[in-house]
């Protein structure tokens, strides 16, 4: 089996609900980065021997957290021998608008992992976007570079669109089955 | 008053809609792009002499449509003596999906107005993200850097959402009054 | 053998031959839309049939060229059924400036792949940047999403720097490796 | 006269050395971001203030440092009433590579002012792109939303480009021009 890890921030518990749609969808260990931006311990090591690794944050004011990009930054230790070379990456994220510059985040999280050297993995859900298109479809919000989530700015984490985390899911089940694929 | 001039492709008809509603709201000039990515008679003139120019587009394979990319790839004319430098700019797109990569589309209109030696203005307007948001309030869609339009991929443009036209339309308003500020 | 296609647009012989040492790196086939953005003969099931596209255009007023755009339009029939889910996708570019907006054609470039269901490997080179970089290294532009090659404004394709076009090449080499490692 | 603040953060000097030359030719305030991501004592109030803002950041690791993004997090207290609704933005950046991402950092800076409903100003200057193109031109490395600055992984603040750092200047000239004109 791929190992497949899921390293995320969540600041108000929405991103954390996608986290663990993700990892349940890819059979993957979930790290969560903390307030003050750290990896729990042993963290970095797992991310070392992970075949693909998941990346999620909120979108706050139009890209990741702080506390994502702290661990960010951090990963140039990784970067500077490469040692995630040829890893493959994902992402998602949550914000309180439509759009709300979510592509942005998800734009950004694929130029980290070219940085690193990775190989990137599309949603792979077409949008569900015709006149009868529901919210609770995957996909409703229509990305296609990773998994977004859509929570009202007066919405707790509890009443997240079921659409949004099975999309999620589907995330976590296309990385690992690529992963399947991918002889590394 | 200042001048402004909306040029615009439109493929079925929704973005000529937003291109209208942007117009109305900045009392401006209406440049069609036609099929083959041409100006009209006279075109290129109006855009000389525009204080702001607003650019719009669909988004289709996620970014501008190849017409509207025809008449950028023109632009290389008054780009090559700055021409256009210090006109406003701003920017606005159609597609099916909520995201569907509007977004890459307005980057991109902001990309080629610093091309252009162009300064760009702001959508202006909150997004509309509470649980009490409705379909048809302004920027529902929750864009920044641009007006955003969504229609279903079933639905003609007789159908398209009152409140990205009157998102659409206050655009226009917002490069008027801030073109009614800048002494250029 | 994995099959690998080039499909590239070149205005003025530059990214054509960054297109052929991209082809040669990957033992690929070379597909040029023309000056009117069609494709050969032939080339759409060459596309079909790949298993990994590499994307190449120039970089004109900040993204792909009206040509290379023409072809994406026209890829919306392959993108309805999905029919090039799964591939690799990757890019190149050449503009004349060092830097000119070719990372906005490469961000591009993966946007469409992300549209059509793709895999995007990267450039996977460091770049050269120390004070003894030279000119003639490959990745001395510093680019980790695609292939970028820059050549003067007043250079001909007869003058392109060595390093870009070997960079190039390793693209072409690194994408027909990860090819062979991805059992599609 | 316009009232121009320059926040910044710098980790190696570099881009301190960014922010003075900006300082100096828009005649502005400095408010550098410090080690945690924190503002110097009555910073919030200076940007309140000011008729522009000018954002500069290292380009780490693909986007701004999180000390920037920490500072970035914390403006969603005037985002939240739109405080800084139709203030002109601008950017700059340094990094190692030539190109090295610093693209993306420049067009996150432009999807925050988008946030805050701002209007972004351009570099303005043509790229040095010639075969006859000096290292120690203005724009040499070719950007047009904002001033780049590159440094060799090896080389320290003292050694910076001379072009790069009149660039910077430039960008300062401009803003206050341009804020000059605009009668908020």
């Amino acid at each position: 089996m791929p190992k497949i890890a899921v390293v995320y921030h969540s600041g108000y518990g929405h991103t954390q609900r996608m986290a663990q749609a993700v990892a349940e969808g890819a059979g993957a260990d979930l790290l969560a980065i903390d307030a003050d931006g750290n990896l729990p311990e042993g963290g970095w090591e797992t991310l070392a021997a992970a075949d693909a690794i998941i990346l999620g944050s909120p979108t706050y004011m139009g890209s990741v957290s702080w506390q994502f990009k702290k661990f960010v930054d951090a990963s140039s230790k990784p970067w500077y021998t490469q040692a995630w070379k040829d890893k493959l990456f994902a992402g998602f994220t949550n914000s309180a608008s439509l759009n709300g510059d979510k592509s942005s985040t998800l734009t950004y999280m694929f130029t980290l992992a070219m940085q690193h050297g990775g190989i990137w993995v599309s949603q792979g859900v077409l949008p569900s976007n015709s006149k009868a298109a529901q919210r609770n479809d995957a996909n409703y919000l229509g990305s296609y570079s990773g998994a977004m989530a859509q929570s009202p700015s007066d919405a707790g984490a509890a009443e997240m669109a079921a659409g949004d985390l099975e999309n999620a899911r589907k995330l976590g089940q296309r990385v690992v089955e690529v992963a399947g694929k991918f002889n590394r």
